[in-house]
């Protein structure tokens, strides 16, 4: 099993005294026993428009997953009611994936980032990629399994606040979730000027495109900037995009103008520079078997999985077992 | 992913008409598109010592299960209100656990139950079998898993009645649940008498000792009675007994006297008979990713995982997504 946790702060400002310390905390936490094996801070507006800072992090273990969210000090303070009474909201989106259900691809063997960064990832050549359908390909579990989504209403109807609570959403069954990375960070001034002015514009008309057209099966994306250590934006960014289904995320990107525009540069650009090509663009997918939570702490309605959750009655009480994997 | 869902429903009489009613409509909704593709119906006296009636249903398909959990006339019944307002409780214990972090095994290759009627189950002969170990030895992620268990208190403090609520707890990673059944319904008279003077008192010891000490690192067992198409037991049983971690397990199959005993017999019986031996022993066994979730609805205090939930506030609100897996 894989695991990529997301940990996000919402409402603190990129820099304020909040966010930082939240950051050195999650890496003081990481540092305790069966921490995570990488990880990496990340700035963004929100789905529900507010500043946010986002740790991501990678096990390749559930044990040494399990252990850390029992055992290290991220569980006391998690635990704490106090983390409702804040003026920020938490989240903690857990992705716990088998390998089966997984796929990543880098547009340039030198770099590595996100689950690439764990010790013992190898970065292998490959064929199955340069079509649509290739990342369905590349997931070994779609070989005998359609990986169909599940019936997500695309219209959330207005519910009552969930502001000051502590709310789990139950992941349905293969919801799909990409991250979608750019790096430029070491690139020559002309290809991280093409980058700038070319691609990531069409790139933002993709996300717009998607973040306003809940038919298209995108629950909700966030745009990330990666920190530097001391907290300063680097130019390399990656966009969170949740997806109902597999199917939907390949139907925007085999068919939407705003998709093919933004394909269509970055091979242009590759057979421009060819081996000089210095803009990496990378993803990673996980295609989740369903079950586990999404948990939202004093969070701001709209966000993440919240809006399309059936229903938010306090009736279904879930009871948080110190051993949560 | 291999699912196997138990379902309850608890403090209803054997051959009630409110049992056989359950009975009648989990069967009717299996059949619809995506039910199981195996299932028996048991009986027992659970660990809250109530009469219960237990369902268990095999898929062999998460997309299958999520489909059928989504659409299927279960899911209405299952999230009516009026669930928790009857004099029953409802459980579903659900078990979604990968190919690597199971295991099974059956004394003999021509009888067939649990996962293994599943279509498409093949049993085949293997070596990894006759040593304390091997259990372990057969379930393939324990060649670079340790599969620790999460710390669990042995001894459930006093918690509020969870009578009439809705309550889910969170699975513990590496939660091991065994299936371990016995089958002598068409065996010849003088080994039915033998296993049932001989094998079941000494299988009963076991299950009796397990009961009586925490401290074993069992958290709960229940004996269940196979019931034939009309009802009647039949000359089948077998025990879900859910520990804390694999080790547990195997500290009592390999040295308590309980086991032993069961363990010695067992196998003079196959020496005395040979090729004749038709008493079946088999078990199953689910090495559990955290994160997932066991149901409990009006539920007896005691029953299932709810002693050993850390805590059973209201605060955290689970959402019940239709499109759950």
């Amino acid at each position: 099993m894989l695991v990529s946790d997301y940990f996000g702060m919402q409402g603190a400002p990129l820099g304020g005294s909040k966010a930082t310390a939240f950051v050195d905390d999650m890496r003081r936490w990481f540092s305790q026993p069966n921490g995570p094996s990488a990880h990496e801070v990340m700035h963004c507006k929100d789905e529900a428009q507010r500043p946010t800072t986002v740790v991501v992090a990678y096990w390749t273990s559930m044990s040494d997953h399990a252990a850390w969210t029992t055992a290290s000090a991220w569980r006391t303070w998690w635990d704490d009611p106090a983390r409702v009474t804040e003026d920020v909201g938490y989240w903690r989106e857990h992705l716990a994936c088998p390998y089966d259900r997984h796929e990543t691809i880098y547009s340039d063997p030198k770099y590595r980032i996100g689950l690439g960064r764990t010790p013992d990832a190898e970065i292998v050549p490959i064929t199955t990629n340069g079509y649509f359908g290739a990342a369905r390909d590349r997931i070994p579990l779609s070989a005998i399994d359609e990986l169909k989504g599940a019936t997500i209403p695309s219209l959330p109807s207005v519910r009552r606040s969930v502001a000051g609570r502590r709310v789990s959403v139950v992941v349905p069954n293969n919801l799909t979730i990409l991250r979608s990375g750019q790096f430029w960070h070491e690139s020559e001034p002309e290809q991280a000027e093409d980058y700038e002015r070319n691609l990531q514009v069409k790139l933002d008309r993709g996300m717009d495109y998607l973040e306003g057209n809940p038919d298209s099966g995108c629950l909700y994306l966030r745009r990330m900037t990666n920190l530097s250590d001391t907290g300063e934006p680097r130019r390399e960014t990656s966009i969170q995009a949740v997806f109902g289904s597999l199917a939907a995320l390949e139907s925007w990107s085999s068919s939407h103008e705003t998709h093919l525009a933004i394909y269509r540069h970055a091979i242009a650009m590759k057979r421009q520079y060819g081996d000089r090509r210095d803009v990496v663009t990378w993803h990673e997918l996980f295609v989740m078997p369903g079950g586990t939570l999404f948990e939202y702490l004093n969070c701001a309605d709209g966000t993440g999985l919240l809006p399309f959750a059936a229903h938010l009655e306090p009736s279904g009480d879930i009871t948080a077992n110190p051993a949560i994997g």
